[in-house]
């Protein structure tokens, strides 16, 4: 991702939590993490996210999700003694289409990213709107999208280690370098 | 607490959630905790809460006082295999002077409930505004007050298991009974 995109990312993401009535302060706002996945497609598929704290036995984020943005599929696999990330999404603003391994739901309201179709397998389909929530174990293949006026979710979860999260699309790299323009 | 306070209590959460654009579900607000820790003092002594996950390995709540309500000294003790909860508070909205173990603040800007003076034994202040937060390791002291608009704090922590809480006011049920009015 080149400096440019990114910064423009992150003023858009602190746009949307200043509409939202979410606070942060100055570091936070200056720290503002904009994930593209190595993708070069960040509109389509990518997140913008706050660490809020991350110890050895729990995390808070706030996930936004420009409108129709997609956060790729993956799962959190075990590592060492954790038996993998436990994560509770918490949809504060906007809506957001959650897919998650089970029955196929017909119909859904997401749109896959053309393209990249084959590196989306799960279609179990949760709506989350302000208020509601959903909670992943483990091991479980997800992905989400926003609706039309993007969204703001928190996460609540175990420790995050997002550099060994598994996605299915392998030209994946979840920490990839800015590029300075 | 009687049931009317309860309801009423619950009716000023609800409105406070609203003002500070934090989105209920309808079941939610209808769990809305009022703790008055037994004490009949819930304007002065007290904390309203919602638990929006809790589970073997993290929790999420959030927390609001009314103007000038505190929220009594406490600590969180080991409970079996955990070691204590850890617990990270961040003010959403408001004001919180947080009180913990350590070098005691001169000219503190809580008021220490009268009548409730020997309960009251940590002084080193943390002022928490909007997009702060402190994060509290197990076994540490501590109490806090809203200031004069009251707060809206977001706690993320390990595992709540608020009945093993230890306050320092012996009067103090953590779980007392509603009365029917």
């Amino acid at each position: 991702m080149k400096r440019s995109e990114y910064e423009s990312a992150k003023l858009r993401t602190k746009a949307m939590f200043e509409k939202a009535g979410i606070v942060l302060t100055d570091e936070e706002s200056g720290n503002i993490e904009v994930a593209g996945f190595g993708l070069n497609d960040l509109e389509r598929q990518g997140l913008e996210l706050i660490t809020y704290v991350n110890n050895a036995r729990y995390c808070a984020k706030e996930l936004v999700l420009f409108p129709r943005q997609t956060c790729p599929e993956h799962l959190h696999p075990p590592v060492g003694d954790d038996p993998g990330k436990t994560e509770t999404f918490r949809c504060r603003s906007g809506k957001v289409f959650l897919y998650v391994d089970g029955q196929q739901t017909n119909g859904i309201q997401a749109v896959v990213p053309a393209g990249s179709e084959d590196y989306y397998t799960v279609y179990h389909e949760i709506v989350l709107e302000p208020g509601q929530q959903y909670t992943i174990v483990p091991g479980t293949l997800h992905w989400f999208q926003a609706g039309e006026e993007g969204a703001i979710v928190s996460e609540f979860s175990s420790t995050s280690r997002d550099e060994f999260d598994i996605f299915t699309d392998p030209r994946i790299e979840r920490m990839p370098v800015i590029e300075e323009d």
